[in-house]
């Protein structure tokens, strides 16, 4: 088995996590667990979203959490930005690092975001040049890399196509997100080819959703391919409420337990991790999705 | 990705499954269970066990279910016999195939069924040895092959040297347990490499947990070696009560969907096999531990 020595896991809990449970979690709770998470050796956060608290309430305290977080040294505390105003917000706010997102699919992007996958990238154009004049990295995000809840399979090339084209737009790495969790590990490893060949293998990044058990195996197949970043979601916080049935990003928690089983460097300590899972849980009061930290709840 | 074709499921459900819940399940519910197991295209069901009642309530009306199950031609229905007394019973219910069991670690065999691994298999003998004469297919498990509880990790050597002793005494297939769910990729290829260098690579059957959430990755390592027959338990029955935070048998529909997206036959209907784990779900009053099952009932 081929697989990379180190992989750099990015920790999407604080904000992809959070923005998809029905509760406002409060902000101090927030500072807490991205606190937690830099303890744990994470050095990829991300830590909230500069979006209209209109349309995301749950994210409406991001400025305040950007304030209140204790920042380490090395690592990148990233913030979602869909607009130019978003990324004011996040300069303000001394994000390291923004992200925007497209999806795979014109039918998810038109339903989800209403325009074409057209529009919608030619709408991140001044975000990406302000964010370059400003120096800071961006990272493009693709939704429904393996499935459509509208349109089902999605082909290979049209994902290349998009990860592609954010790429050139300036994107320092894409993340090719398999929104519904549909995929499965040879069908992960067909799309991660197609598009190997419109983007560098060091540049892709991988975002499994679990809903249907397949992410520790398409993670797998994506290491196998050489994919060496991986997202992932402290007690599989989240998913995507617009999507049907798509709950659950991959646990943290799980995906480290594997890494650490395959001898491969994540710089990240397992049982910060299940602690920094344990308190988000509590404090959200729902149990965690990480069946690592099920197991050890029980040992 | 180099897979097998084709992929033979061996359901444990009704056996291995229901053996580890802990209310004892109407003998009619567990013939609803198998029956409908048979008509989801499965031609490898493990339905009960003849072990002594005092020890194992849960399968003492074993003759019963043979006696009420429907039985469909190419279709084998195996019973597990600890000793020649079992044999008999399962000879008498005109079982199709039996089972024999032993650990990896000697640790685990003693606390488990208080003898050693050597006498746990010479007790095996005359099972064997009547089985034969009788011309019933004997299939030989071997428990803790990545960890156990009390040993931590365990020697690939260890798994080997039993697995081929399991085979010499005339198993025709050895199924290799991952007892308390620790294993990773990287490990359950290395395990897998040691036994088939003692057993041929169509003898060798694998058998996951899920307690780590490792399961479907594990299963995908393990084809990629070449192996071809799975076992799995549907709505991910059972688990092992002697082991410490041991539960979770992987669930047969999860690994039917990988198998589906992976292009490798099986002959099971995943609709009917969903309608099977619904079934025996609703029967004992817990939710599916299948994400398959899961995510298409919120659909």
């Amino acid at each position: 088995m081929r697989l990379p020595k180190s992989v750099r896991m990015v920790e999407v809990g604080p904000r992809d996590g959070l923005q998809n449970e029905k509760q406002i979690v409060p902000t101090a709770v927030k500072i807490g667990l991205v606190d937690r998470l830099t303890d744990a050796g994470l050095t990829a956060i991300e830590a909230g979203s500069f979006v209209s608290p209109k349309w995301v309430p749950q994210m409406a305290d991001t400025p305040d959490v950007f304030a209140g977080i204790r920042r380490k040294e090395g690592v990148r505390y990233a913030a979602l930005t869909p607009n130019a105003k978003g990324l004011e917000g996040a300069l303000a706010a001394r994000a390291d690092e923004v992200a925007v997102f497209a999806a795979a699919s014109e039918s998810f992007s038109r339903k989800n975001i209403n325009c074409s996958i057209a529009e919608s990238l030619d709408r991140f154009v001044p975000v990406l040049e302000q964010a370059k004049a400003r120096g800071v990295p961006v990272r493009g995000y693709v939704s429904c890399v393996l499935g459509c809840p509208y349109e089902g399979e999605i082909a290979p090339a049209a994902v290349a196509e998009v990860a592609g084209r954010l790429l050139d737009m300036g994107c320092y790495e894409v993340s090719l997100g398999d929104t519904i969790g549909t995929g499965t590990p040879a069908k992960a490893q067909a799309m991660i080819a197609a598009v190997a060949e419109r983007v560098p293998m060091d540049r892709i990044a991988v975002h499994f959703h679990d809903t249907y058990g397949q992410a520790l195996a398409n993670i797998l197949a994506a290491l196998e391919m050489g994919v060496a970043v991986v997202d992932s979601s402290v007690a599989g916080l989240g998913g995507c409420p617009y999507a049907k049935g798509a709950s659950g990003n991959v646990a943290s928690e799980d995906v480290l337990y594997m890494l650490n089983g395959l001898g491969i460097e994540t710089g990240v300590d397992l049982d910060r991790l299940v602690a920094a899972g344990a308190y988000i849980s509590d404090a959200i009061g729902r149990p965690t999705a990480s069946k690592v930290a099920r197991a050890r709840g029980c040992a």
